[in-house]
């Protein structure tokens, strides 16, 4: 079986213990999770197996863009984050994405290293179709600059 | 929100921890999980958040059915076992289901009695069509001959 994943990978200059404060707490989460000059206006997570995820990033010249309920499905406090968009809180699943959309699963990892920690988010998909289409919507620039909003606001605290 | 679920619930004459083996051991699930004359050919389940979850079903006069790799999300060893066909292994998403079909979560608690434990199966479903189509599929006859059949084995463990 292949994951028909996405990767992006990178130091960051802080304990995986303040990466993992911008992953969970949503007013830390809204500094930096859209690739700027995306910003995001609402930030809800329960980081917790079953617990909803859910954003909503206002996009210059295009307005809210709801990203609907997500489902958290493991949170290990500075090692590891999986949520994904194919369901909502309490594991519901979500109705099927329009054409042209897909549904993703993020597994974020962190791993303490001598001057910070190594932050890994994989973008596992259902098919190669939705992997290329993800990709062709930017997702290493988009999830790169973000990493780099993450590196910077985490460097803070 | 609502959860478009389906539920059957009975009691059930074994402790839990004996339910528990026959939900998450391969050879016991095989002798119960499909409701007779249906019997199971191939079971697998790795019973932790991202494992595995598979059974091939032999229906009489239609041959083998292959339910796919679903997932584990959530183990509780005598408690609470929750598994989705939205997604697979290690939480990677399925592909969307074809036409007719539906994707569920199975969200099953055992909680202890005087006399062995209730066992609750839920069926959450991402809209109410889906929840019709499982339930005319005939939810309520073949999980309720399956828990019968649990009851059955369970009490003989």
């Amino acid at each position: 079986m292949t994951d028909f994943n996405l990767t992006l990978s990178q130091e960051i200059s802080a304990a995986p213990t303040a990466v993992w404060r911008c992953l969970t707490e949503p007013e830390l989460l809204k500094q930096w999770f859209a690739p700027s000059p995306v910003t995001i206006t609402v930030a809800e997570i329960d980081p917790t197996p079953g617990g909803g995820f859910r954003t909503v990033m206002e996009v210059p010249d295009m307005g809210e863009m709801d990203g609907g309920w997500g489902c958290v499905l493991l949170a290990e406090p500075a090692r590891r984050l999986v949520w994904t968009s194919a369901l909502g809180p309490a594991f519901q699943p979500n109705p099927a994405p329009g054409h042209g959309q897909f549904v993703f699963t993020a597994d974020i990892t962190l791993t303490a290293t001598e001057t910070g920690c190594r932050y890994t988010a994989k973008a596992l998909h259902a098919s190669d179709a939705d992997r290329a289409a993800h990709e062709a919507m930017g997702f290493h620039d988009g999830w790169g600059t973000a990493a780099n909003q993450l590196a910077e606001l985490a460097a803070t605290l």
